[in-house]
């Protein structure tokens, strides 16, 4: 499919998207870049790419397919590296979870002869790093593309998730934000601020916290497990999308907050038969 | 073990407690009381006990174990019904996920000549009713007693538990009611809110909501699927340590909220890895 595929950032879905690659096929090589020279020694070592180096824009050259999978904060500054490097029509796409920002940082420095084709697997694992990827995390997921238009490179992009087993889905990039606000940020949120609620408990409280936490707490902070640097750049920069979506979530649990002080067992009882009906419905 | 020990509301816990009391041989006669004739025929239909009734001072009868397996809010009630039914020498216990407000309960109607021991297993799942139940929902799951002091009565409790297969803790009701308060009753009660919020928005939205929902919300919203009536009266019930610890979790949100507001990526970092080390480190 690709003769020189080129992941820049060897995290979870970097390693993921390198070992997916190589189990299905699409390229005929595969470079990695990565600012960090340990993580190229791990990916060598893994044996996952045909050649890792820290030097951005040396990994990107003569590539016909650029994959970021950087943190959403860092994704303009890693553009203007690779930026001189991309041989024409090279297609850069990436895998950051809020959609807007990118594409504003990525065109600000995407040479003419360049496509870009924003993307965004749902997918990822409690953990991260080069050592936590899997070939198979995409299959069956679903892989969100926000190009402005359908074009070759759009349908190449889409092509490569199809044969890595996700589902593509294009959509528009700030309805994109508003989704994933709702269905992975400010959850990824709630489940942060829970857990540094329980750590502010006193001390032999806290054990208790974590003994007992079958009953309904570790199941809700499964998601606080994951890498901080990435979750702080997606809701510094779908800063929007998630206060709106906090000031809606503030809102309706003040509405239960004080329906408990009242209590108000029906307004209670409404909520809960409702919700309880939408998640055993849909999910 | 016990000659004739009595479950008093069939759903999802008292049904299993009928399994896992057969299954291990812990009573001669296994009798069931619901206030419903269509759960009574269900557990005669699915053969988990010898006799069931809506009459539930029958069904209490010459018991030497009483379980009290019905909402929070029904306990009291309950117990007046069944008080002049009990035999001198019973003992009854209960599986409420509120402590305090459930011993006010009870022994404002327990007779003198029986004793109370009041329980709760951090078991559950998200399905509820007869015929959700299963003999080994306790395995290796913790069940809380909390006593006013320790007597015979609820050494037998505790024994009755650990042959079920749960590990038994002794705990002051007060502590417990603030423990399952951030363990349980916070994380249900914002789950709801979560799927709450999705619900007002608008419909495609929604549609998306679900169709993504592995970014994050079907984990933190797994257990929107309980039993609102069982929620309902633990809020109602857990009143004060729920409002309290809901003061503390709507303050650390609003600080990150704040900080998301204002860009402040070091505050937010910070929150991020200490959650994450301590989920990690302890689950």
């Amino acid at each position: 499919m690709f003769t020189k595929t080129t992941i820049i950032g060897l995290g979870l879905i970097g390693s993921s998207l390198a070992r997916a690659a190589r189990v299905h096929g699409l390229a005929h090589t595969i470079a990695c870049g990565d600012v960090s020279t340990e993580v190229c020694a791990k990916v060598l070592e893994l044996g996952i790419c045909d050649s890792a180096t820290h030097d951005l824009a040396d990994a990107a050259r003569d590539a016909d397919l650029v994959i970021l999978c950087v943190p959403v904060g860092a994704i303009g500054a890693v553009m203007e590296t690779i930026a001189p490097a991309l041989k024409p029509g090279c297609i850069v796409t990436d895998v950051g979870s809020v959609k807007q920002s990118v594409i504003a940082q990525v065109e600000k420095h995407l040479p003419a002869h360049a496509a870009f084709v924003p993307g965004h697997p749902i997918a990822g694992a409690e953990h991260s790093g080069p050592e936590a990827g899997r070939a198979d995390l995409f299959n069956d997921h679903w892989c969100i593309l926000t190009p402005a238009q359908q074009t070759p490179a759009s349908e190449t992009v889409a092509a490569f998730w199809r044969a890595i087993g996700a589902n593509v889905e294009i959509m528009d990039a700030a309805r994109h934000d508003l989704v994933l606000a709702i269905t992975s940020h400010l959850p990824h949120l709630i489940a942060y601020s829970i857990v540094d609620t329980a750590s502010t408990l006193e001390a032999h409280t806290r054990e208790d916290v974590m003994k007992y936490s079958a009953g309904g707490f570790r199941s809700v902070t499964r998601t606080a497990a994951s890498d901080p640097v990435m979750w702080r750049d997606i809701f510094l920069h779908n800063r929007e999308a998630v206060l709106e979506i906090l000031q809606r979530f503030g809102e309706d649990l003040t509405a239960l907050q004080r329906a408990i002080r009242n209590g108000d067992g029906a307004a209670l009882e409404e909520v809960f038969v409702r919700s309880r009906d939408i998640r055993r419905k849909n999910l």
